[in-house]
Order: C-alpha cells, then structure tokens, then sequence
C-alpha cells in the first residue's frame, strides 16, 4: 500500500520535534519520507492514497505496555472489593472456566477498544492455548502486539509446552506485528529454580526464533504491592534481604530485555538495581489506584533515567484499555502526591505512552515516533471539538483534554485499521456480540460447576 | 412541551432504584411519571414526542459543582508549573485582558462541553458583569446553573453593585434554570469583616430575590492548600486557632447554604465543625491533583456523613468539564491513597456526582435524581461501545468505563438540548470560532500591555 497522510500537524515524538502542515510518505508498512505537505504532495502524487488531516494531529499511536487482554470479558464483573476477596471469589473461579476461545474474543474485544482509542501496540499476558489465542485476535485485527504466555511454578510442564508452541507460531509473524514473550507471572508465584529456567528458556528461544533486531522479551508483574516479601517468604520461606528487584536480580533475571509491570513498592536500592541492568517499567497507575495497591515512585525512576513507560492493565481491573485516561493520571497523580506540580509535565507523559514504551518493548528501532525508516503506526486525532478549543500548545491537548472518542483514523504496520472512526479489519458489531454471548456462556458454566 | 423517554434502563438515583425496560412521561419541564415502558406507552401516546432509549442508559443528568465556566479560554494556556508562577505570570495578567464578552463566550463554551458529556447543572464562580455574563451563556445553552460573583476584600464596591445586579437579573430566571450565589473567593483573599458582611448580604439578596425553595447559597474556595493559614496570616495578620473551617464559622459564615469547594486541607476539628453547620463540600480531584495541592479526606467526610459532592473546577486547571474523568479519578483515588480497595464504591459515585450535587446546591427538590415531580434534567448513554462491553452492572460502567463521548442525548428542564450528539440550543461551530478568536484578541491584547 502506497499512502500519503497530508495537512495535520505532525506530533513526531523525535526529539521533540513537530510539523505544522505537514505530510508522512508511506510505502508497505513503512514511513518512506516526513516533510511539509507541499512538497511531499508533488513528491507522493499518483499512486498514493491520500488521507487529509487537516486540523488534525498525527501522533504515533499509542503503546499499551502491560495488559491481558481477554480480560476485557471481565469488565466490571467484579469492583470495589478486598484484593483477596476479589481474586478468590470473583476473578480466579471464572476464569478457570476460560476456553481458548474465550481468550480469543476477549482479545478481540480489547483489540477494537484499543485501535479506536489510538493504541498501536499492546504488551499482553495471558493464558497461552495453541488452537486460539490473544496473537490470532491481534493479527486478525491488523494491532501490533507482544503477546506472552503467562507461568506459574505449578504448571511447569504445560507452560513450557505453550512457551514453545508461542514462539515458534508467533514470534514475528503476521508481517512482523506479533511478537512473543516470556512471562513469570511473579516473584511470588514462580519459585526461584523455576525464575532462573524461565530465563533460559528465553535465551533459547531466542536462539531459536528470535534475533537481535526482534528479540523475545520477558514480562512480569513486580513489587505491585507491599506485602510481596511476605507472599514469598510464605510460598518459598525465603525471606528477601531488600527488595523485589534485588531477590530477581539475584535469580540473574533481570536485563534491558525485561519488562516489569507496577513497580510500586521498591526500595531505593531496587530502583539502583533496575537502573543498572536497565530494567523497562510498565507504569499502571488506574489499576495500581483501583486495587488499592499504592502508587509507583515513577518520579524517582524518571530522575534515575529509567525507561518508565504506561500501561492500563486489564479491563478488569481499570475498567478501560484507554491510554488517553492513562496519560492523564499519570500526568496529574504524581504532581498531587509529591506536592510538585511541575512533575511529570505534558511533554514526558506524552513520551512514556509513545517512544519510552517502544523502548520498554526493545521495539523501538521499528517503533515509538515518527520517523522515516520506521514503521507506519499513526494516530490521527480531530482537534475540532469544545473540549480541545482554543489551543495553546499540543502536548497540553493530548494528555489533560483529549479522549478516546477523538481519534479518527489509525493506521498500524502502513494498513488502515481504522479509518473515520471505522475499523476496517473487524466487525465491531459482531465482536460486541460474542463477547456477550461468551460472557453469559461463562457465567452459565460458572453456575452449574457451583451447583 | 411533551415528551415519553421509553425503552431504556432508568438508574433513577433514588433508593438505589433501577428499573429495566423503563419510560419517563415528560410534560413541560417537569417528570410526570415513570415506569414500565409497556404500561407508559398506552398511556402517554398520541402528543408525546418520543425518545427511544433502547439499549441506553437512562441517568439523570450529572451536577458539577466546582467551575469558572469562562475559563475554558485558557484550557492549556498554561500547565506543569509552579503554582505561584501559574497564577502571577500566567494566568492573572492575561485574565485582567477579559471582557464582559469573553466571559460570555469562555461561558458558551464549558457550556457546550458540560451538555455534551452529560451534565445539566454546573455552579460556576467568575466574575459577573451586567452587560454580557456567564448566565447568559448558560440561559441560551439551556444549560441549569448557579452563577455566582466572585468577591475580593480589594474591589468591595464592586462587588456589591455586581451582586445586587446578578441576584435580581438572573436569580429563578430563565425558566428557572439560572440561579445566583454569593461567591467570596476565599479566606485569605476575603478579610474577616468582609466575609461577614458577604454573609449578610446573601441574607438580604434572599429576602428581596430568594425563597425557601429556590435560595441564593454561598459557594467559596476553602482549604485548598496547606499553606491557607499561613496566606491569612500574612494578608491579614490573624493567627488561625484550629483549621480554616473554624476561622470561617468563627465568622458565623458557616451554614447548609454554603459549598466549600476543595476541602484538602482539614484538620479533625474542621470536619467536626462541617458536619454540624451541615455544610457542603465540592471536592475536585483532577484539579487539586493537577495544581498539587494534595488529596481531600473524602472518606473521612463521607463517614462523617457530611454531603461531598463533584466538581471539575475550571477547564485551565483540570483541562476538561468531564465529569466522567472526575468520577472515576475520586472512585480510583481514594483507594490508592487509603491502599482499601473498597473506599468510594461505584454506587456512591454517582450519587456524589447527581443526587448530592443536588443537596449541595440546596437544589435537591427539583434536580439530582429521576423521580416524580422532579424536573426532567436526563443525559440517555449508549451502551453499543467495546469499553462497555460486556456489561454486568450498570453503576459499575457509568463510572470506571462510560466517556463522555457516550452521552447521546440530553434533556434539561424537560427540554432536548442535545439529540444524538446535536445541540439544539447552540451552533457548536460557530462556538468553537469564537473562543479561537476570543483567545486571540486575548492573546494580542496581553502582548501590547506587556510591550
């Protein structure tokens, strides 16, 4: 495909840089050329399918760096509970009745709300089953995706089976918009033999199927809340010495290849630690506020020079995959908390959802900005409502006044996925369906297994 | 005009009533009876107007109770600073440039953004002007509001001449849509004998404009931010003996007339005092976060049984009227800062962000809730959306999920003032034009002052 988006204000994330009346050159998946609409416009005439965004920004779309995405069945399912209460009574019982199936139209579901609110790319954890699964979901709907399959000490065998089936079925497939993961649940939950294992097991599949240009990575939920320590002193009768970080970094777990969800309670050497082997965050400040699991100390990360990039967690726990609501918080909790309104600014917040998220991901060679010789993922977003009017300044807009609701058209790999507010690789009718009827489906198999 | 809103499920807001299938009969401004669609539709036929609100929510429409309406001017104009240098070089010198007309037409605009994104009520705190004024705005939108006027200890003549003009120009007006407040701005920009004489000039405004069902109230700033005492002090050389609440009631201005926006700062003693004098709350959670001035003790309150209601605060320091974002960031907030996951559930949300706004604005006999005799203030939301899909509890969406994109239809004062994402009462084009060239007129005048 041959594409000339044209006329919109181009917020490139590269070096801060933006172009007014300006115009991106795409050929395949691929940005060819950026440059002012009039000149590219002579350069770029037949051929090239033109999209006007006049009055319009044109960001890279955003990247959602810790999700499970079939989670999205679960939406508001269950709120406003004891952590506990809500994991034992209400999350884990349901999902045990999960088919792959299911996983496939939750995945779904969050894959239509994430494109029709700009995200691009999604990290995802979850369930791994070869015959469907959260990569089929993603390539059908066109969104680039890293797509894991979660481990637990319990399930060695079946897990490394799915590591393995993931890999080799997945890993930078779908034109290059999937790739795999390898993904301890947590600290707590996966024994230290089984962390270091976890860790092999990725370089080797790496050997296998990855490569420096598209490596698989490692995703885990870490230090989310106070009481880890505790959880693994139980499950292990390990007692830690400092923190998370320094018990994973014990375990030679961590590297510039992981990726660690939450990262709420640390303790000053954890951050030195993650400084050092270059640890990526996924920060989830509406699920870490909405399970009462505290705040992550993003500013002291940020100074440190840590990638810190945003993600929304599961619709289960947010109850949204939108990382416009994501950006604002961020943006707005940590200036209340610490007292300091000049943390975390526009400007930042708009770079953790973009290019640091890209970096989170070891993806941002191909990723995070528009530039040429990167992938074409774009977001264009219609300026002309009330709440965007008057404008000041862009990054401002975009992360304390515009919504999901704003984006319009979305291009990802150099396809348009969406395009006037249409998705144009699913039938979002259709996916609203199945995911009701796999919803009551659950909850009919849920009954009768209490019964 | 008649009207029959059928089909769709009604979250009535009144002893947690929600009723499925349900019908609203309108007739004038007022809500005449609600049901069962089968039943209201036999009798409310023929001369009915209908609206089908299939597969919609039915809610009454939302009541935010912290704004400067005419602020939305400089949504952006200035963010991530330092509060004193936000306010001294940023936002003072450039409001000085206002006129009567841009505070109109900033007025038109939070107008046309709070009716879209589902609210019908909205207390606003500006400067009043007889000649063009943010009750003009509200009145030609249809939009219900407390307008108040803005009172300082350096502009008392003024001040006076704009209350007594506002009180009898635009209290129990327009319909009934508009009424007047009496806004000194805050204790440490109020001297003491100042905020006495305020109260008492309330006292006299509702003697002459007021009534037992439609009163003139008191809506102030207090206890924003840690330092207010230390602000009096200086200002007016008074050592506070407790709280700020004390000093304020020490003054007699406490009453159930009076909503206190903000509330951040409070000692024990100041909520005591709070839930005697019954007075009430607007807390304002993106603001107070986003100007860092810390994080009200809305449990606390709430536990005391003292009535909080929502507020957005003006569109500069927030940056949007959506009261949506303002729900769950309270509902998500409190948690996290608590670390108790059930803090501020679902359900008490929207009854801050309804039928408490209503009690907060000593307005709960007419608006805040759907019942019978009530006036037919609605906002009708499609559900058809992937974040709101599946659904298993309607509360549950309205607040972590909904967007104000969401909000379809929106009837105030048994007028539609917004049907299937139109207004009816405003060209919002012509709006949007406006403000763009208010703010630039804005622009250009602050720019020849300064040279």
């Amino acid at each position: 495909m041959k594409l000339l988006v044209h006329s919109g204000t181009i917020i490139t994330m590269h070096n801060k840089k933006i172009i007014r009346q300006g115009a991106i050159a795409i050929e395949k998946d691929t940005i060819v050329e950026i440059g002012k609409t009039h000149e590219l416009k002579r350069k770029y005439g037949r051929g090239y399918e033109k999209i006007d965004a006049k009055g319009k920004l044109i960001i890279p779309g955003f990247i959602n760096t810790h999700q499970h995405a079939a989670m999205s069945l679960l939406r508001g399912y269950a709120n406003d509970l004891p952590l506990k209460e809500w994991l034992e009574k209400w999350i884990w019982p349901i999902e045990k009745h999960m088919t792959s199936h299911d996983i496939y139209v939750g995945a779904l579901l969050t894959a239509a709300e994430s494109i029709m609110s700009g995200t691009t790319t999604v990290n995802t954890m979850y369930h791994y089953m070869p015959e469907e699964n959260e990569a089929k979901a993603f390539a059908e709907a066109g969104l680039r995706g890293v797509v894991g399959h979660v481990c637990f000490s319990w399930r060695k065998k079946q897990d490394k089976k799915a590591l393995e089936d993931l890999a080799k079925n997945w890993h930078n497939k779908a034109d290059g918009l999937i790739r795999a993961s390898v993904d301890p649940h947590s600290p707590y939950t996966v024994d230290p033999e089984y962390m270091k294992e976890l860790k092999e097991i990725g370089k080797e599949l790496n050997k296998k199927y990855g490569s420096e240009k598209a490596p698989i990575i490692w995703h885990i939920h870490a230090a989310e809340t106070d009481d880890e320590p505790e959880k693994i002193r139980k499950a292990f009768k390990i007692q830690l010495k400092n923190g998370i970080m320094e018990y994973l970094d014990s375990l030679g777990f961590l590297d510039e290849r992981v990726i660690a969800a939450h990262c709420v309670a640390l303790t000053k050497r954890d951050i030195e630690i993650m400084k050092q082997r270059k640890v990526k965050v996924s920060h989830n400040p509406i699920s870490n506020l909405k399970l009462a699991s505290g705040i992550s100390p993003v500013p002291k990360m940020l100074k440190k020079g840590i990638t810190v990039s945003l993600g929304t967690d599961s619709p289960c726990s947010n109850n949204t995959a939108d990382m416009f609501e994501t950006m604002k918080t961020t943006a707005i909790l940590h200036k209340g908390v610490n007292k300091n309104p000049t943390l975390t600014p526009a400007q930042q917040v708009l770079e953790m959802a973009t290019i640091e998220g890209a970096k989170a991901l070891s993806w941002e060679k191909e990723i995070g900005s528009i530039e040429t010789g990167k992938k074409a993922d774009l977001a264009i977003i219609n300026l002309n409502k009330p709440h965007l009017c008057p404008l000041y300044n862009e990054a401002s807009h975009l992360v304390y006044a515009a919504k999901a609701a704003d984006v319009e058209t979305v291009i990802i790999n150099g396809k348009i996925v969406m395009e006037n507010k249409k998705l144009t690789t699913l039938n979002v009718e259709k996916v609203m369906e199945m995911a009701e009827k796999t919803k009551n489906s659950l909850l009919e198999r849920l009954a009768r297994n209490v019964k």
